[in-house]
C-alpha cells in the first residue's frame, strides 16, 4: 500500500514542487523542507523502480501463493523495433529454412481443426522457428529472454484446449524436427528420445525389439506435447499416463538454463520430483528437449473381447468387479449405445455387425493359460452383470478392425452427425470421475445434451473413469453446446471428478480448474510459474491467468 | 551490485555528512548538494530495506534458478522473547498433552538409531507439538509463520538421512496422532488417510477387504514421511513407489494456506502436478495432512520362489530376461553371498537351511494357471542362466518365514556383525542404477568395502536397480566407512544412477545430489523452495543448502 500510494503521488509531488509557483512562495525553511522531501521521494521511487526491474536474487514475495489480483500489471513484452532486432538475431542463428513468418505456418501454429478455443485474428506467432538441436533451442530462448518475447513450444499440434494459441504473439518454437531416438536400452526397458518424435513412430521403432510405449493418445501426437499435457489413451489402465512413463527430462528454462530432472534408474528419491512438475506443465515452465521414457514389453498373446450391456451401470459394475478380482486388463473401453448406433449406421469396420447396445471392449493379454483364465473370469463376471453378445477376437485382422473403430470414433461420429445435421460441429470433451460415479455422470450428461436438442456419442476409458462425450450441434447452436459442455465439467467436479482426464487445461478450462481445486491450489501453481519464469515468457495465459487485466475470452 | 554498494556505504556517508566537521566546512552550495545527496541515499536505502521486508507480491527474481551464492544472508529466524511468546500462543491453542519440551521428546524428535547423520547437541526442537486435526496444524503453522519459527514435520521417524534434524531448532510438528482412515472407496480402489497412519496399520485395516497398499518400506514408517521421502520397498517393481500410489494430497503451506492437489479420479491432467511436487519434498515445501492413496487387490494366489546363483551377473541377467518376457513379478529381491552367509550362520528362519550363494527371491501371483505358467517360465530362465537350488514355497508359514528373513535382514546383519566385531556399527546405504549396470556396481562396491578392511552384506530391490549395501565397521573406522559409502554413491552416479533409490536426500546426500543432477537442477529446486516458503521455515537445510554461510557438516 505504501508503495502504491508512493507510485501514484510521487511524480505529481515532484513536479509541483519544482513548478515556479511553489518554488517562489513560502519561506526558505519550508522550501528547504519540501526540497528534501521531494528528493527523498524521488530517490525512493527510483529505488523502487530499479528493484522492480532488477529484483535481488534472494528476495521472494511473502506467503506461499500468488493470486491474480496480486499481479499489479499486465505482463510487459517486447515492443517497438526490438522485435525486429530479435528476429534478425534468430535469423542469423538458424538456416533460412528453419524460420518462417509465412501466413500458412503462422496459422498452422495457432489453431487446429479439433480445437474449439479459437485464436483471434491477431493471435498469430510473429515467427515460427524449427530448431534441430538442444543448443539451437537454448540460443533461441536466450534471445527471446533478452528481448522479453513470448515463446510457445509446439510439437504435434493435436491438442484440443487451445494450448498453443499465441495469445501474446511471440515466437512459436516447433521442435518437430528434433525427432530422433537417441538411445534404446533394451535391458533396462527405457528409451531416450527427442521431443518431436510421434508415439506412433516411436512404436514403429520399438516394434522389431518386441517393445512398445504405453500411452496411446490421438494419432499425430508427439512426445513433447504428450509430456506437456500428461496425456494417456486407451492403455492407461494398464501402462499408466505420461507421468507414469517418463523417467526423466531435459528441459530448457526461461533464461536458457538446461536442466536434467533425473538420472536413468526407474526409481529415484533424489530431490524434488522435477520430472513430475514438468509433465503436465503445458509449455508454461520450460521446453522439453529430451525425454527418457519407460518402454513396455509387447503382450505375448492378446485378444480383444467385446460384450454388450443394456445399461451403463451394468457395464461399470462389470469393470469394477473385474478390477476387484485383481485381473490386469491391458485396456477396457466403453462405448455407449449412441456411439454403437453410429457405428452400425455408418457400417464401421469390415462388414462387421454391431449391436446398438452399450459396449465394453477389453484387451486381455499374457501367456496362453493366463489368457484362458482371464477370458473365463471376464466372461463369468460379464454374464453375472447382464452382459450379452460376448465375442472374443483372436485373429489380427479382427482385433485391428475392432480397435480401429474405437480409435477413429471421433471422425466416424462427425461423419454420422453430418448425415443428420448438415454442417454439424462436434465438440470433444474430457472429464474423469471415480469409477463408481461413472454411470450416473454419463446418464445425466447424455440427458442434458439431448434435452437441449443436441446429439452426442460417448466413449470412455472406463478403467480410469475418463469420459469423452462428443457434443454434436449445428453451428447456430454453439452457445447451447458450450453450455452443456460446461454443465458436464461442473457435473464431474460435483462428483469428485477432474475437469481434464488427459487433454489438459489450456485456455479452455482455466475457470473450471479453479472450481475443481480451489483458488489456493491454482494460486500455488501461478506462484511456481512466476518463480521459474518471472517475465511470463513461456506460453502465457495457459492453465491459469497471468494478466489481471485480461478480458474474458470464449 | 548497485544495491550492495549502497547498503555498505550509505550509513557511513550519512553519518559523515551530518557530523560537525563536514557540516561546518565548505561553502553553502556544497553543503546543500551533500544534504540532498544524503537525503536521497537515505530514502533509497530505507526503500530498499522496506522492499526486502515486504516485497511486492508480483516481483520475483529474474532468471529461473537460485544458486546458493545468490542468497546474500543466512536465514533469519525468531529471536529474543518472541519464541517464548509463540510457545505461549501454541500452548493456549492446544491441550497440555499436545505439546512437549521434555528432553526425552526433544531427543526422539532429533535422531534415531539407524541414522548416521547425527544432530549436534544444540540441534533439538524448542518444542514438539502433537496436533490432532488439520485445523490445529494450520493454527500452529500460522503462529510459526508469524514469528518466523522453523517447522519440522514428523511422523514415523524412521528415515536414515537426517531428515528431521532440527538444524535451526524450532517446532517439530509430529502428526502421529492424526492416524485415521478417513474414507475407503472399495469400488474405486482408493483410500483417504491421515498422515500419521503406518503402512502396516493401513494394511491391517485393508486386509479384511482383500486389499493392500503397494509400498512396503521399513517397519514403523508412516504415510506422511513415506510421501515426503517418496519411499518404496520390495513391491515397487509391481506396485510402484509412493509417487505412483498417491492420487492427491491435502497440504498446509508455509503461511497456513491449505491446498488440495488433485481430486479423486486415478487420472487427471488438471494443471500442474502438485501432488508429484510434494511427494519427495522431504517436508521442505509443506506439511502433508491428508493423502488419497491407490489401493491394490491382494494377489489371489502367491508363491515365493528362491533360487541361488554363483555370480551376481547371472542373477541380474535372469531378472532382465524375465522382464523382457513381460512377466509381472510381484517382487524380486537379491541377496548377495555375504548376506546369505550371515543368514546361514545366524540360523535365520525357522530351522531353514540356506545356501551361501547369491539368492534371488521372487513373489509370483495370479490365478492358478497363471502361476503355473509363471513358475515354469521363471524356472526355465533361471536354469538357462545358471540358477540352482530352486525352491517354491506355497505354504503361508514358509512364505512368511522367508520374507521375514528379508525384511529383518538389517537387524540380522547387525547382530551377525557384532559377533565378528564387538560394537560394530552398520551404515545402511541406498543407491539405484539401471539394472544393466547392477552386477558391476555391486561387485566393485563389495570389493571397495572389503579391501578397506570392512564387512558388508548386500540386498537389492533388483527389479528397480536399487541396492542397499550395509557397511559394517568398528567405531574407530568411521571415517573409512564414510569414505566407502561416498565411493558407492559416486560409483552409482558414474553408472547413470541415482544417489537415492528410496530414502531421500535429507542432510546426508546434499552434495551428492548436486553431483548427480548438476547445480542447475538443484538451483531450480532451491528456487521452488523459496517461492513456496520464502522465509525458509519448513525443514531448512534439507535436500539442498539454504544458508550461504553454513559450515560443512558430517
Amino acid at each position: 500500500m505504501f508503495i502504491r500510494a508512493q507510485r501514484t503521488g510521487v511524480w505529481r509531488g515532484v513536479r509541483r514542487f519544482y513548478s515556479q509557483k511553489t518554488y517562489s512562495g513560502g519561506n526558505r525553511a519550508v522550501r528547504s523542507g519540501l526540497a528534501f522531501l521531494g528528493t527523498g521521494l524521488a530517490a525512493s521511487y527510483a529505488t523502487y523502480e530499479y528493484l522492480r526491474k532488477y529484483p535481488p536474487p534472494d528476495v521472494f514475495p511473502k506467503g506461499a501463493t500468488t493470486a491474480l489480483q496480486d499481479l499489479s500489471r499486465s505482463p510487459v513484452y517486447v515492443s517497438g523495433g526490438d522485435l525486429e532486432v530479435a528476429v534478425g538475431e534468430i535469423g542469423r542463428l538458424l538456416r533460412p529454412d528453419q524460420t518462417s513468418s509465412s501466413d500458412g505456418e503462422r496459422s498452422v501454429h495457432s489453431d487446429n481443426s479439433s480445437n474449439f478455443h479459437k485464436p483471434s485474428e491477431h493471435e498469430r506467432p510473429d515467427l515460427v522457428v524449427f530448431p534441430e538441436s538442444v543448443d539451437e533451442v537454448v540460443a533461441v530462448v536466450k534471445i527471446c529472454s533478452k528481448y522479453k518475447i513470448p515463446m510457445i513450444p509446439y510439437s504435434g499440434g493435436t491438442s484440443i484446449e487451445g494450448h498453443f494459441i499465441p495469445t501474446r504473439r511471440g515466437v512459436c518454437i516447433d521442435v518437430s524436427r528434433m525427432s530422433k531416438v537417441v538411445e534404446l536400452h533394451e535391458d533396462d526397458l527405457d528409451v531416450v528420445v527427442e521431443p518431436g518424435i510421434g508415439w506412433q513412430e516411436l512404436n514403429a521403432y520399438l516394434d522389431p525389439h518386441g517393445l512398445m510405449f504405453g500411452p496411446d493418445p490421438g494419432p499425430g501426437a508427439c512426445i513433447g506435447g504428450m509430456v506437456a499435457t500428461n496425456c494417456s489413451g486407451t492403455r492407461a489402465t494398464r501402462y499408466g499416463t505420461m507421468k507414469d512413463n517418463v523417467i526423466g527430462l531435459k528441459v530448457v528454462l526461461s533464461d536458457g538454463t538446461v536442466i536434467k530432472t533425473k538420472n536413468r534408474p526407474r526409481k529415484s528419491s533424489a530431490g524434488y520430483n522435477l520430472t513430475g512438475l514438468f509433465v503436465g506443465s503445458e509449455g508454461t515452465l520450460g521446453i522439453i528437449v529430451e525425454a527418457t521414457l519407460k518402454v513396455a514389453v509387447q503382450p505375448e498373446n492378446e485378444v480383444v473381447a467385446m460384450v454388450n450391456f443394456n445399461t451403463l451401470s451394468e457395464a461399470a459394475r462389470t469393470v469394477t468387479e473385474i478390477f476387484r478380482r485383481g485381473l490386469p486388463l491391458n485396456a477396457v473401453e466403453l462405448m455407449d449405445d449412441r456411439q454403437m448406433r453410429c457405428f452400425s449406421e455408418m457400417g464401421t469396420g469390415d462388414g462387421r455387425k454391431w449391436s446398438d447396445k452399450n459396449l465394453l471392449l477389453f484387451k486381455l493379454g499374457g501367456s496362453k493359460n493366463t489368457m484362458k483364465d482371464q477370458i473365463n473370469t471376464v466372461k463369468q463376471i460379464c454374464k453375472q452383470n447382464g452382459g450379452f453378445n460376448m465375442e472374443i477376437a483372436t485373429k489380427d485382422a479382427d482385433k485391428d478392425d475392432i480397435w480401429q473403430a474405437r480409435k477413429t470414433q471421433l471422425w466416424t461420429s462427425i461423419d454420422w452427425a453430418r448425415r443428420l445435421i448438415p454442417n454439424a460441429q462436434a465438440w470433444p470433451t474430457d472429464v474423469a470421475v471415480p469409477i463408481s460415479k461413472l454411470p450416473a455422470v454419463i446418464e445425466q450428461t447424455v440427458h442434458d445434451i439431448e434435452s437441449n436438442g443436441l446429439l452426442t456419442t460417448v466413449v470412455g476409458h472406463v478403467g480410469d473413469g475418463n469420459i469423452h462425450a462428443l457434443v454434436i450441434f449445428p453451428p447456430e447452436k454453439r452457445e447451447v453446446a458450450e453450455k452443456v459442455v460446461h454443465n458436464m465439467v461442473a457435473r464431474a467436479i460435483a462428483n469428485e471428478g477432474t475437469v481434464s482426464g488427459e487433454h489438459g487445461v489450456g485456455i479452455g478450462k482455466r475457470e473450471f480448474l479453479e472450481q475443481e481445486l480451489g483458488l489456493d491450489a491454482v494460486n500455488t501453481m501461478r506462484r511456481l510459474k512466476l518463480a521459474l519464469d518471472p517475465d511470463l515468457l513461456f506460453n502465457p495465459d495457459k492453465i491459469f491467468k497471468v494478466d489481471p487485466n485480461e478480458a474474458a475470452r470464449h
